[in-house]
This record gives C-alpha cells, structure tokens and sequence, in this order.
C-alpha cells in the first residue's frame, strides 16, 4: 500500500528557481546532502515502504529520503504491509526526523509494486501507463529526452538564428499518400489528411523568406501494425536556404554534439561518410552498424575455375560475383545458425581447428582453392565463411546474416559491439530513381520527388535518369538509420520535369509547390531526424515506446483509454460519412 | 520581377554562430555596418528592385542592401522593371560592390508585390502565403513567435525544472466531445478522435510523478465557420504536483515577464487580481478590459420611489435592479449609438452643456432624481449614460455595450485605450457548476469536470453544489482571455462525485482517470495559456491568422493547397467508410 505524504504542508517553499520553486516542498528527496543538517524542510513525495514500523522510505522523482517517524504517529504505521532491505541512498548519511506529517491522498492497490526490479508485461504497463512512468527508467527516459530536446532547441534557435515555426497537421492529402489518414470535415466528401512529416510546408517557408527553419514535428503514418512503429511521432524538422550538403551536416553534427547526455562519452565530429555504393558493397545495407567489421568480400577469383556448378554458374551470368564474410570465431554458432535461420542460398565453411574446412564444398574445392579462400578472407582457425553466389542481389542476404550472426554472437557471450558505443555514419551519393517494384520499367523516386541531383550527375537527369545520383544523405546510428534529407530542387522547371516527366505523376496535384519554387525559390535542403528512434538508442531502449510517454500499442491502441473507440452513428452524421460494417460485424459496434 | 541573387557564392561562410553560418553568405543585409568596410562579404536574397540601372537592392529577411553592379553586369539590367525612392536604410551608409553576381533562380511575375505598403486581400494573402511571409510584418510575428517560445521554454526547462512532454494527438473521444475531430482507424466502427487538449494526460502525468510538466500542444476543436478561431491552435500547456493556485499564478507571471519582448515596456508583477462576482459586477463580463473605467454601476436607489413603469417592474422582481455605466465624452457618439447596434432594453441619457438630460426618461424623473442619478454617476456635461433594468442578467448586455462604445468612442477619434498597454488580470473564484442551459435544474461544469472546489466552499460539493466556487482562474489580457486553469480534484471520491452525482456522466467512460487518481494521485494544478492570442494581442494583429504560419480561412480551408479536399471511395475503403453524399451533391465529388 502507498500512502501519498508530506511533512508541513501548511508553508510555501522559499525557493524562487530550480525544481521546488513554487512548490509545497522546500527540497526534493534526492537533493538532501548532509549540509541540509539542522534545517527545517518540507518534503513531498510517495511513501515507498515502511521499515521497522518507524522509518517511512519516501520516494519523489529525484529519489528516495528515509523519514524517522516519532512513535505517536500511529496511522502510519497501519500501512506497514511488507518490508524489504533498502539499497544504498544518494542521502543515506543523513536522517530526516518528521515533525509533523499531512497524508495528502491514499491509494488503493496497485496492479504492480512500483519497483525497478517488478518485471511487469507489455500489456500491463501500457494499461496502467500512469504506474510505469513512475519508474526509475521511464523517469529516466522521459527527462533525457526533454533536456536533450532544450540542448537541441538552444543550438538551433540561440547558437545559429532558426526560427521555430510550427505547421499545420490538418493538411491536403498527398497524391499516392496511402500511409495518411484521414479526418472527414463537415464539407460532404471532403477531407483533411494528417501528414507524414511537414516536407511541403518547409520548402514553403524557405520560399517565403524564412532562411532557416526548424520544428519538433509531430507527424503521423497509418501503417496498421508494424513492430515498433507508431501512428504518431516526432521528428526534428530543420530546413536551410543558401545551404549546401556540407552546410546541412555540419549542422547536424554540430547539433548532436551540442545536445549529447553529459553522462556519455562526447561524440567527435565530423562523422564518417560513405557513399551508398561502398556501403552496400562493404556491408549489403544502406545503414550499416560499423561497430564491428566482419565486411563483405568478394571472392569470385577464388572460383575463376571452379567446378562447382551453382558457382560456375552465377559467375557466368552478368554481373555475377561469389561474395563472402568472415566471422571470427564463428565456430560457436555454425550449429545454430543451421537450427535457426539458415538460408539455403548461402554455403557454410567452418574453419576448423587444423585449418581444415567442413564443408558441403570442400569435396569439390581443389587443395589451392581452398588456400586462396582462407587468405583472401583472412579466416583462421575457428572461424566461420559465409559464401553466396549470384547477382549483386546476394549482398543484402549477407548483410542480414552478419547482423544477425552478430547477434549469435553475442547471445553465446563472444563480445562483437560496445553496448556503450555509439557509431554515427553519413551515407551519401544514392540513386535518385530506382525501378519500381511491380513495373521495373518505371521509375519511382528513392526518397522523395523533390531531391535535388548530385550537380556532377544533373545532366543526366533530361537523358539517363536511372543513372542519377540525389544529393540525399542519410544520418545512421548503430545500424539504424535516425535521420535523413536532401538538397532540394529549387528550380520549378526541373520539378515540374521529375514530376511530369520521369514520375508520370500529375502535377497539378502540387501546383502550390511549383508555383511557389516559381516565385524565386532559394536554393535550400534540410533533414528530419527521428527523435524517438534516436533517443531510444541513446538510453539503450529495446522499443521507442519506452521513449515516448503514451505510445500506442504494436495495433495502434491506446490499451489505457482503449482509443481508438466506437462512435455512434449520430455523431457521424454532422461528417457525412457511414461505417461499412463488415458482413456480420455490426453487433460488435454496441460492445 | 525578383532575381534571386547572391555575390561569390563559390566559398563557404566562415560563421561559426549566427544566421551566416554554414551558409553561402558571410552577412546578412541587414547587419552590414561601417566597420565592415574593406571586407569582402558574401551576400544572398532576392533582388527588391533596381534602381538608375546601378544599384540592386537586395532583400533578405534582415533587411535591405544596396549594391552597385559595375557597367559590364548586363544581365542584371534586364530586370529592370521598376523604379521607386528608397525609404531610409539602416545600412544607408554604406555601399556595396559587386565583385561577382549569381543568379541563383529566376521569379515568374507574383500576384502581388513584396511591398509592405502593398495591400492584398485576405483571401490572395492566404493562396500564396509563402508570399505573405516575406512582408516585414509576418517576418516579424512569426520570429518573435519562435523567440517568445524559446524564453518560456528556457524559463520553465531551465529555471523552474519543469520536463517538456508529448502527449499524444490521436485519442479516445471524450464523453460529449462534440466539437472534437475523429479520424477514422482501420478497424471497422473505430475511431480516434483529435483532443482540444491534453487535459487528461497532464493529470495522469502528475500520477505518473512527472511533478513538473509542460508542452506548446497542437489541440484541435472543430467549430464550424467562428469567427478568428482556427481547427488546429497551440496552447502553453502546464501541470504541477504540489501546489496550489498562488503557485500557479506566481509562475504564469514569472513566465509572462521571463519572456516578455525586450523591445516592449517591460511588465510588472504580480498582476491584479479580482473574483468572478466583481467582474461582472463592475464590468458585467468575465474577462474585463481594464485598460479604461467606465464601470457599471448599480442605480437602483435613484428609482426607489420612480413612477416609471418598466424601472417599478424591474425592481420589484426578485434580484431586481437598475444598472448604469457612464461614458465620458459620449455624446459625440449619442446618434451614431442609435444608427448602429442599440438594444432597445436599454435607455441612453444624454447630460447636455447645460446640465440638462436628454432622454426618453427625462419627462418621467422628478429633478431630485436627475440630480441623483448624475451624482450617483459621477456623470458632467457631455458625458453619457446608458442604462439597463432588469435581473443580473441586464450586466452582461451593458458589459458588452461598454465595449461597443469605447470603440465608437477611438472611431470618433477619443482616446479611450492606451493601444500600447497591456493590462493584465486574474480573474478568480468562478462559480464551478452553472445551470445548464437547455434544463436549469441540471448543473453543468462552468469549466471542467476536474476543477477542485475552494476549500472553503468543499463542503458544500455535497449538499449544494451549485453554490460552490471552483479553484479555476483565468488570465486576461486587455479584455481578452488568454489562459485559464484550475486545481484539480486529486482524490477519486470526489471525482466520481462530481462526474456520476452531480453532472450525472457515466463515470466509466473516465474509468482509467478515476482508477490512476485512486493510485495515489498528488493534490496538483495548472493552466493553459493560447499561444496564438497571446502573441497576437503582443504584436497587435487584427487577427490569430497573422501570428500562424499557414493558417486556415474562416471556413476552415487551406487556400494554398485546398484542403479539405476529395477522397476517392477507393482510398475510404480501408477504414470502411462511405460519404453520405447529400441529394443531388453527388457530381461534386469529382469536381
């Protein structure tokens, strides 16, 4: 049981600044040092515990404060219901003696203690959201994320002249914007769309002469379910006039490092950038985790003679290549890696202790074969190869498996990353077009219709432009990508040509943009990063909802209010819309 | 015609702070100064306009420059379309020399110049907004918009120790929540709904020892066609545990103060504060403008003994009373009164030169009631008075009419209000329950189900509820409210009390806010204040649309993109709605 508690509540704090300005309390519990001796305070929190039915643990955000509570206080000793032995305190030196006591609220019982170490399922803790932020972690979590948003919001506004400009939500859908939703108005038929992040409206405000802008965006993606995505979530929005790709990530830089947690190690500048061909080459992804090498390799001269014949046979067709990784110390995962995801496109070369290799290739490997692999590779003893053969294709299979043997890897205790390390990465120099999936013929834009080409590559953009590369870089973290942007087109003419032209989308559906780059648009680029993704690596969070202070469930509920809810048909009818009940469903709508 | 312009673009800026770095430009226009004579600067904007075929006159959103093109820059005279004085610069000073000119982008003819002096129409300012902003005084209201936000952030983040949380935007519909959007899930019959505020999740976030919390919150109240209101706004959002209303108050003027615009006389605290029966009282509104007197006043004793028939009504009702406000001056508006907006409930007595009434009532007041009545009123030779009888209910009407005639008063040219004043007020002590309505008999929050009754007045939440007095306060500011909030109930009892006993609500629907006030929920408060009225009362803008970005028009469009706009039926179908097209509106849906 938790009795709410304070002592002395009958006085205002003195405090003009700091967390207990304004307040009951004169001090919070964490903040008594021994040089409080002697002093009168006011303490206000939540009685953690009882201990020895004379001392009350409480505890408030900051900490916890042991209170020796005089003998005639009675009715706090009726809410003695357990006693556990107390970890050390931040303020175990000193002894708090209560002088008088006012119980603010009582409490019923809780679904879960609030303790560290009470393991609680997902369910519950989305439910009763209220109880889990009260944790050491959530409070940890949601109070970063704030300082780290200030730091942020310094460096744009105070360092380097942003200005902060908030854009609307209700918006006009974008052509094609499947992942939007919709909010009916009161027009028949006509509905606003909550807007995936607020790209048009930024490239506006360059146009309209506000140089440099940047917002913490909330922005809003219907996915249905996808593991760790959220209906809604804030990005960090900034977008520049008369900048260039350097300009961007200079800034970036320079605001990570500004805002970085005074408690990590500080983060050195610049990153390392490389382009997206090296690192689809060096690690079959576009957001490589460069914590740990383990690169891929091609070893098609290993097999130039090869009699194997599903080798032979992917070296003989264009572009065909036979690629490999090197895991050190593989050996303690070459059982598992076959009980668990083994694709049947890879081959497995265990290296074993004599330097002999098992293998369902070794038959057929000539002795120098079998040389050159292991020194190409540079495997030695214990070792494990991944072989795949065939197009470029093969390369994102690897750069699955390293990830994934990586985190075998580490299952089994083999240290392969620094849990403490954090390992920022620009990827540059993408295509701009990539064939689309259901008709390769077309083109379909990489990111975004509106990056800008590479200058080197910007002729290509009337003849070849599957050829072209876009000014478009991405931020990468540990393997994930947390952030990304462009160097926009700022001439209506190429838009309008990428648009019409290569897209075959019809323009008219942003005639406002183009209008408006023909209204003497800047040449300008920006970037959004993704805060909750981010700060959800810096604390080491398995999911961003332990970053974020009521997420919505992996189905997009809120398990708390249980929204999203059923409406009755009466409350529709000012929208002008219906519910297409599913045969059968409509006796659900009453629950 | 505009050029977009730029001098030696070749370089980088060797800023390391300010609004050149990581630019193109090592100066912005506007901050060129005699000691930057001799430096070779780097300069971009938009060509303003040419003038003697010589000079350009280049605009960025710090200000003009002006700069001579040498002979052999021929392109340049080609943009010569107009030439007009120059107003004074505050660079005027000195001249630039162009070395080397890039023109970044070329500019279709606009709709209207960038000219302050130009004036548009609302809706053209709205269909091309990134025009718009480009004036000095959008300039000005949206960056002073984002320097007030970043001083109230610092001053709650940095000096009060308050955490900066989101709350999420998509939500369960609030019970009656009838002015909320829903947006449609994909789940048959569900929906979200878009809250007017975060009311709920501030007190959770106190439960959740968050303690001190606070968000600049896109709330979103879809009201049709208001007059100055907008579907999606920004409030100041704040929540603290362990305080009460003078705490609040304490820090909303420190906040106030912390951010207010230097350039502005700076403002003093505390601000006055006064109850919601001396409001109406005095100034027969709850938001008073307290920038001038002209206070009502109750006359009745003048009429004791009238022979008047509606005055001998109106007193001998129960509550009967006669109420007087006195305008200064008035009789330059006496006829204009009449013409336009005079409610015939109402007598006007005109004190002409001589003293003498001039007044439908005149023949019917013996002289010792005149000389009472102008006593009473304080009234003189030209002055006014206006004169209402009735129940309490007669104060409002005169409230409103002591507005209608200050401005009558400012249109004939007297000076009434200090348009350089900012009055602020507390309004306090609002009754917490108000007859509803469409049944007297049933009570109905004043403001919110969650308002804390006085202490004073708590007994009484279950014996008479409707004469208890809510800790709820409003700001007001120059007669507008701009911020309003409340303690809160923090003891679930009394909450259900109020929800289930007295507002006759179905409790459950707030299940999850009365179970985590049983979960030990701290005595807490807080307000919030609207943003956008603020800063527009700040600036002095004729409406909240010119401190918003984009905003939308009257009715609720965005005239630069069209939204809200039609959705195929095809697009509907994943959230499994159909649009009750009404008859004969069906053609419309292709338009």
């Amino acid at each position: 049981m938790h009795l709410r508690f304070s002592l002395n509540v009958n006085k205002h704090s003195t405090c003009t600044t700091g967390s207990s300005s304004l307040s009951f309390r004169s001090h919070t519990c964490g903040e008594l040092r021994p040089a409080d001796v002697g002093e009168e305070v006011i303490l206000c929190g939540w009685v953690q515990y009882l201990r020895q039915d004379l001392f009350v643990i409480m505890r408030d955000f900051s900490g916890l404060a042991q209170i020796l509570i005089p003998q005639d206080e009675v009715r706090l000793q009726v809410a003695v219901t357990f006693t556990i032995s107390v970890t050390e305190m931040p303020t175990g030196e000193i002894e708090v003696l209560a002088e008088s006591v006012e119980i603010l609220n009582v409490c019923r019982k809780l679904p879960f203690e609030i303790k560290d170490f009470v393991k609680k399922s997902e369910s519950l803790r989305m439910q009763y959201r209220y109880l889990d932020l009260r944790s050491s972690q959530m409070q940890y979590n949601l109070r970063l994320r704030s300082q780290l948003v200030m730091k942020m919001r310094e460096y744009l506004c105070n360092v380097h002249g942003f200005v902060d400009v908030e854009t609307p939500t209700l918006f006009k859908r974008t052509p094609g914007g499947a992942k939007e939703f919709v909010v009916p108005s009161r027009e028949p038929g006509r509905f606003y769309s909550l807007p995936q992040s607020p790209q048009q409206f930024k490239q506006l405000l360059m146009v309209a002469g506000i140089d440099r802008y940047f917002q913490l965006a909330r922005c809003y993606r219907d996915e249905g379910s996808k593991p760790d995505r959220q209906p809604e979530f804030t990005q960090v929005d900034i977008e520049m006039s008369f900048v260039d790709q350097a300009g961007i990530r200079g800034l970036i830089e320079g605001l990570v490092q500004y805002s970085w947690p005074v408690e990590k190690d500080p983060v050195s500048t610049p990153f390392p950038c490389i382009t997206y061909e090296k690192a689809m080459k060096d690690y079959g992804v576009d957001k490589p985790d460069t914590r740990f090498a383990m690169k891929l390799m091609d070893i098609s001269k290993t097999f130039h003679n090869t009699e194997i014949e599903f080798l032979k046979d992917a070296l003989n067709q264009p572009g065909g290549c036979i690629q490999a990784i090197c895991i050190p110390d593989g050996a303690v995962i070459f059982f598992v890696i076959f009980l668990y995801f083994f694709p049947k496109e890879v081959s497995v070369v265990l290296v074993k202790a004599d330097g002999a290799l098992k293998s369902s290739l070794n038959r057929l490997m000539p002795a120098s074969a079998k040389q050159q692999l292991l020194q190409m590779a540079q495997a030695r003893p214990g070792d494990l190869l991944l072989i795949s053969a065939g197009t470029q294709e093969c390369r994102p299979l690897l750069g699955k498996l390293r990830l994934q043997c990586a985190e075998l890897l580490e299952g089994s205790g083999v240290a392969v990353r620094d849990p403490s390390a954090f390992h920022f990465l620009w990827v540059v120099d993408f295509p701009l077009f990539l064939p689309k999936e259901e008709d390769p013929d077309q083109l379909e834009s990489a990111h975004h219709p509106f990056t800008a080409p590479l200058p080197e590559d910007a002729h290509l953009l009337y003849s070849l432009p599957h050829k072209v590369r876009g000014q478009h870089y991405d931020l990468v973290l540990n393997g994930c990508e947390i952030g990304g942007g462009s160097i926009r087109i700022h001439k209506a003419s190429d838009q309008q040509h990428v648009l019409e032209t290569i897209l075959k989308e019809d323009p008219s559906l942003l005639s406002h943009l183009l209008e408006a780059l023909d209204s003497g648009a800047p040449p300008h680029g920006g970037i959004a990063l993704g805060l909750d993704r981010f700060l959800s690596i810096i604390v080491g969070a398995p999911s961003i909802r332990d970053v974020i202070a009521f997420p919505k469930s992996f189905r997009g509920h809120d398990l708390m209010s249980r929204a999203p809810d059923f409406v009755s048909e009466d409350e529709l009818k000012s929208y002008h819309i219906s519910v297409n009940w599913p045969a059968g469903d409509e006796g659900n709508q009453e629950k």
